[in-house]
């Protein structure tokens, strides 16, 4: 087996190595039933156990009761929730702030369904920041925000104040990484990909009084979050060896002792590349406008020139650091630095940052 | 590890040992990158390879081209192409042929959607039969049926002629366990958790000309298959893992011989179960009435008693045969023996079916 190289891909991302490990001897074998976990009967008593705990262990780690939220583990990727909240919840008028290119997304999808509304955006800044002034209606049905945004760099540290109105979240590439007011927010949704395990299933937080009291109910059957919550996220099929994964990989985050632990990990790696960016801002030069905003999860920078970026990139990669280009849409540099991720990669790549200025500044 | 179980799950399902063995390599290590299949970025040129190679084989199998037929690999399962079919295509009458469970689930969707017509159903009998004498109306946006009834082990040997209407077929659990005309068909989908591959992926295989004369425009765009198409079935981060998963047991599909051998294997396995039965007419009672629409797939009968049938159950489960219990809306005794199953398996059913009249008759 090759050497385990650098990864710092935007998603889907790197996993903790005890994780796939686990994953590797169940995939010969699950629970010692003779059987792959990708051939086990998703009806099958060790598989129900392994979907109630994730859902018990989502609930704890969040600091969320099961009275009164619904844990869902669901196909079709955060990009089919775009469509799912307002199939389910736009009623009159939703609310949008627009930080980047999933957020727009979000409200491209929503505006489709109804009455959807950008009540602040980034956009004519290259999304640069996170807007922190606009008014929210107290008679929308529900108001969205994108916490962290990969491609820009940048994530909203506080959780927006929206008084009654409810709240939903689009947590896809921060979920996880860092402590969050959870119990404000009526919905969460997050591919799993980055934080919480492989491509192929996505996390729903759903209070479940909500759904009774506001969901529509004349819509496909597999599009209502009520079939899920009723079924226990188990109406059909669920993607099995993705929620065995996600399963194993919350296990690891109470391992690690939790949200604060995590995040305490993951400031200190952040701190490591923002420092050598700011260390030489004149070269690397940050995405983000304002300090505060800076991401903890996707660190995006530029340097003199697209073909300095290119070398920066090359020599990283001979170095066995993958993932660094950035999105196809911005160009640059993005260091993604999930909860997985080692301190020993971050450190190689600070050290590389300082290196390649020395050489090329 | 403990030995492997005699695995007859109606799904998920038994997969190839050589399958198992390639997907526990990759979730170390994918192709020498460093990174486990479940890290690696769904845009890196290494699993693109992947998805084309997966795409280029599902074709080649099927003996379709990739100028008239995109294919598809998509969340969610086959529950939600109940609705992602009539949404796109269901303008002003459907037809629909109502076999089963899921056949039901079918039609349910699509009358929530619009009009939907059930032709023809064997409901009345307990879905114990194929019905062969329906018209279709040539002016239907499309006709639908399913295959192969899990539940009631039936399946459907010829494809039904319907001139010029789209044929739409959902094969999730016969899909490539037997030659079929699969270009008679404008539309074909499939949950992977039988003879494909894990759960979490879904293969649509859809004619190219049909989405853009007729599919609707006015509709979320995850739910689009226009969506899918254009972006090569990489729109948003697809089920990684499940993918390559899918794609491995293409290639074991292949190895076999194609679905020549592969069906032939299959009337071989079939065979025993059913020559049991019959050898005990009296004792093992087929649920189906007709020979000629028994599954190659799903073998289900039924013992004198429910008290015999789960004594039946227990004794082989003591003998490592896991799953041979019936639907729980059925009951009875139900063998699953998909493409992966071992002759051996079935040997050993057989022997156990023999053993078991002989000590209860």
């Amino acid at each position: 087996m090759p050497a385990r190289a650098h990864n710092f891909f935007a998603g889907p991302a790197i996993l903790p190595v005890s994780v796939l490990e686990e994953t590797r001897d169940a995939v010969m074998d699950f629970a010692g039933l003779g059987v792959s976990i990708m051939e086990v009967s998703h009806r099958d008593k060790t598989f129900d156990k392994v979907i109630q705990e994730a859902q018990a262990d989502t609930l704890a780690i969040a600091g969320l009761s099961a009275e009164e939220y619904a844990v869902l583990f669901l196909g079709g990727g955060a990009s089919f929730q775009f469509a799912m909240v307002p199939m389910n919840f736009l009623h009159t008028k939703a609310e949008y702030v627009n930080t980047g290119e999933w957020a727009s997304k979000a409200l491209k999808e929503a505006k489709l369904l109804g009455n959807a509304v950008e009540v602040a955006s980034s956009k004519e800044s290259k999304f640069n920041f996170i807007p922190r002034q606009f008014a929210v209606s107290p008679d929308a049905d529900y108001f969205h925000y994108t916490t962290n945004n990969t491609i820009y760099g940048t994530e909203w540290k506080q959780t927006p104040k929206v008084g009654t109105v409810p709240l939903v979240a689009d947590m896809s590439s921060d979920m996880f990484g860092l402590k969050r007011d959870f119990a404000s927010h009526a919905l969460i949704y997050a591919g799993a990909q980055k934080n919480l395990g492989p491509a192929g299933v996505t996390l729903v937080i759903v209070k479940k009084a909500w759904v009774e009291a506001k969901a529509k109910t004349n819509i496909p059957t597999m599009i209502k979050y009520k079939t899920h919550i009723d079924g226990a996220s188990l109406y059909n099929t669920p993607p099995v060896l993705p929620v065995f994964v996600l399963g194993k990989t919350l296990k690891w985050i109470i391992k690690q002792g939790g949200l604060e632990a995590v995040q305490a990990n993951n400031e200190k790696k952040a701190k490591l590349i923002y420092d050598a960016i700011d260390a030489h801002a004149d070269f690397y030069k940050s995405t983000v406008a304002n300090k505060e905003d800076r991401s903890l999860m996707n660190i995006t920078w530029n340097l003199p020139t697209p073909e300095l970026e290119d070398k920066f990139i090359a020599e990283a990669k001979a170095k066995k650091m993958l993932g660094l280009k950035g999105h196809r849409s911005v160009g640059g540099i993005r260091a993604s630095v999930y909860n997985a991720c080692p301190l020993e990669s971050v450190e190689l790549l600070a050290k590389h940052m300082e290196e390649f200025w020395r050489s090329n500044k």
